[in-house]
């Protein structure tokens, strides 16, 4: 590996302080922008505005933006446009960050600025289900009255997280059921040893359940879901955008239902970064760069 | 059964009130007192002061007294001597408690009361420990800011909650250590695909983790042991008592111990008021009273 | 569903026997053919050489032909053409089998029969490997000298019976090692807690193996590997066709390698029937039949 | 460690054989007697007839004995007695065995012989317990038509050998129910997350397992039970002595019933030999031998 490259994070939240610190700990030079508030060692220099003059490789935060056209910098007093930090970086310079607006994209490729979107990296999305997965078992855990242990769950989605979170639950002896859509799935289901029931038909199958996790990002849990289920039955929805679940309803119905975004960097920020980490590593092995 | 009996649940926390809802849905009559904090539906009738001429059984909580000579019951607006309660009991009353002094003890058997201390059934105690483990597991997802999947983990001991919590953390992914004393518990822990180390000399063994459990009640997390183990490495104390853990110096030097008592009434109240009423039905058909 | 149905049951060897039997129990009539050495029970009539005019769905064997252009029948003592069989069938009828050659679906097509080829069908592919993944199981446990607890086990390649297998033999406590070839993969591997190697650079990894179990149907474990693994490492191979394994030159060196193919039909095929059953289930309920 | 110690591997199957080469890759001294069937390599030395006078420590077989006064040698052309050997040990020579008679542990000190029975130790019935796990999933997937995936399993009794089977069986993914007789038992198996039956009322529980493993030395399956379980249901027993299964009347309905004994030395002699090792290794530590 070449050592003497220059790593900038720039932007974002816990991870990329953890990021930070795991790259220099690897024996890279580290430098940060835009995460002021959190006091780095003094070997991680704090960058000037704009300076990215000695940056060989800039990760972004994911995402890239929260508001439309701003970095996405919770850990920073001042707000800047994306697109000036992408017009400050030099050409050929390697620049990762997560959901990249086909606008950036744009730039980048006109200042050429090689840049990649480490969220469409399947590594990634696997790295990320395991502290999605937690979060959604440390929730249900700090919600309900009950113990895992013999609670009936319903799993819906049979996807990344579905079947990775169904596989800790029951190890958790959890009673779980998974739904999905298609033989298939409902035949890698019972490979598992789990019950299975179809995301099209949840209605007549809902009464015993004690929790319920979302993974799909479509209407799944409607009013008549809602009416099914018992009062004291958790919903949580891992689901990205406006999740699976009529949240208003549920509320006026008393169902406590959670929309749960994002748990990778709240639940555990040091594993979310050594996975984007190691994404990067693959990405910048396969270019040729380290 | 006899649904005629009725229960009457004393004191308390949110244990005892979903004990009295299930007692209630079982079939039995309950009435509750010094709960008042919380609104039972209108069919678990409160009791007047010290009237407990109509209860055939009576449940006290667990455990019994935390300020001496005084019920333990958080739900209440006044403060009751324990002593004045079980005078007000008639002879040959069915009483259940948790952790119930000689002193009480003595009172009940002068009385004639038949008495019972449900903490010395084995059943309960393995009952318990499930939320015990699952709020502990709940703690580490919680503090740490690393995911469990490959975290390196040591449980302090391999009795009932040591045992069953090894398990739980390996089916997350945990790389599970267990120290023990003996070449029994050795071989057990062998068995179930662990590591083991000895508690006598857990020095020179600790750099490595990123959570410790403790389950044993005695000081084997001292200075030393402190000054090993690596500064984000977190410590969930379960041990009763003063736990096992030297808190002041691990303030000191920056290492997060949490002593975390009484786990099963704060992290699921319904299943540990499931396993107290079970433990209570079992001894009362060994009576012959239901 | 439709209970008039007739379902004839032909050739093959006891997961025929087995289906058939499961279909007579599910309510439907039920005959045979060319399995004669096995006694049916009465209610399954056996068939006429080549009456299949009351048959409305046949149930051919996988694989239909073992050699080339005749039924695989091993409980049958006559030898029957396969295209005899199909220019026998009325138009109409629903014909189920495994590996169907192209010539023979011609026929099929010619003759107005709806044909389908189970195996085609991914919930099939599933199911079978669970017995696949049991075979294996059972033949490792029968041919080590030593437990499976503690071992040291590779898998070579993490598709179906890859990633089913390595979990169940983590299960059992071995050590899992899963070779596979890209980062997607390797990141599905240790989301399980498992190793993870190259399947393209398996030498300089391969001599703490206590047994291997290859999954890919190409050159794996060629001279160069066979020379590094220890000598009492076995080599189980499920690999269809030739298998993965240089199985003269492991015979050469004294090494042992199995290549143990049709595992289901052999460990389970009460079970493995049940799956064939299910599968064509689902294709007459797609297909409005029942 | 004190290299310069001088083993004897006396009588016994594959086990001793496999003891004697993993004593000597310890980096001992080695030889053997009574074993002459096996062709040992060179460096482990055959002794001559009750030629013990250089051996500082003697391993017996275990059972010592398994016709009375003969030792245990089935890799042995010639019949000794047990007591001739023992004759012609030196005094404080330190003799290990499995099921030592009184009448020989009363020669032992008498010739002032440090004796131990390796079978009082805890250590080395659980880990005796792996492979009798493993033998028993072994029979079970080779005995019946199905998988153990999806099977219904009722394991008789939760010690050693139960508890651990019951665990292993439910990562196979199996149905698991297990019987015991008392209240902290039902509570240790609902803590795993499995069914349990009381072993005093099997009756009325049974007609719907795949297979029973018994654990328990007295009659438990009796006529009555085997009446009533299904036919094709296999029985396990795992019980020493004459089993818990009435084998006569099961084999005269038509049951399956395997008495399965002494699986350790047959399913896994090298693990089950590593076991008495380490077992004997302990003992040494204790007596400060090593």
């Amino acid at each position: 590996m070449n050592k003497n490259l220059t790593f900038s994070v720039v932007g974002g939240d816990m991870r990329q302080v953890f990021l930070a610190k795991q790259l220099l700990l690897d024996g890279y030079n580290v430098s940060s922008f835009a995460i002021e508030r959190y006091s780095f060692p003094n070997n991680i220099k704090t960058l000037g505005t704009n300076d990215f003059s000695n940056s060989d490789i800039i990760i972004l935060p994911m995402p890239l933006e929260r508001e439309k056209h701003k970095l996405n910098a919770p850990l920073c007093n001042t707000s800047y446009n994306t697109s000036s930090i992408f017009n400050s970086i030099r050409p050929k310079t390697y620049v990762f960050g997560g959901n990249i607006t086909k606008e950036i994209s744009n730039i980048a490729k006109r200042n050429n600025i090689f840049i990649f979107d480490y969220l469409n990296r399947e590594e990634l999305t696997i790295g990320n289900a395991i502290p999605t997965c937690e979060g959604a078992i440390e929730l249900a855990m700090h919600e309900l009255p009950i113990t895992l242990h013999c609670a009936n769950a319903l799993i819906i989605g049979n996807g990344r997280i579905g079947s990775m979170l169904s596989k800790l639950l029951s190890a958790l002896h959890c009673n779980v059921t998974v739904s999905a859509r298609c033989a298939k799935d409902f035949a890698l289901i019972s490979s598992q040893g789990f019950n299975h029931i179809n995301t099209n038909s949840l209605c007549g199958n809902l009464k015993n359940f004690d929790f319920i996790v979302n993974t799909v990002p479509a209407p799944v849990i409607t009013k008549k879901e809602l009416q099914e289920i018992k009062s004291e039955c958790l919903i949580i929805d891992l689901a990205s955008g406006n999740g699976g679940t009529d949240f208003r309803f549920a509320e006026k119905i008393g169902v406590r239902a959670i929309h749960a975004l994002s748990l990778p960097g709240k639940v555990a920020p040091f594993s979310a970064a050594l996975v984007i980490k190691n994404t990067i590593y693959t990405i910048l092995q396969e270019e040729g760069v380290i």
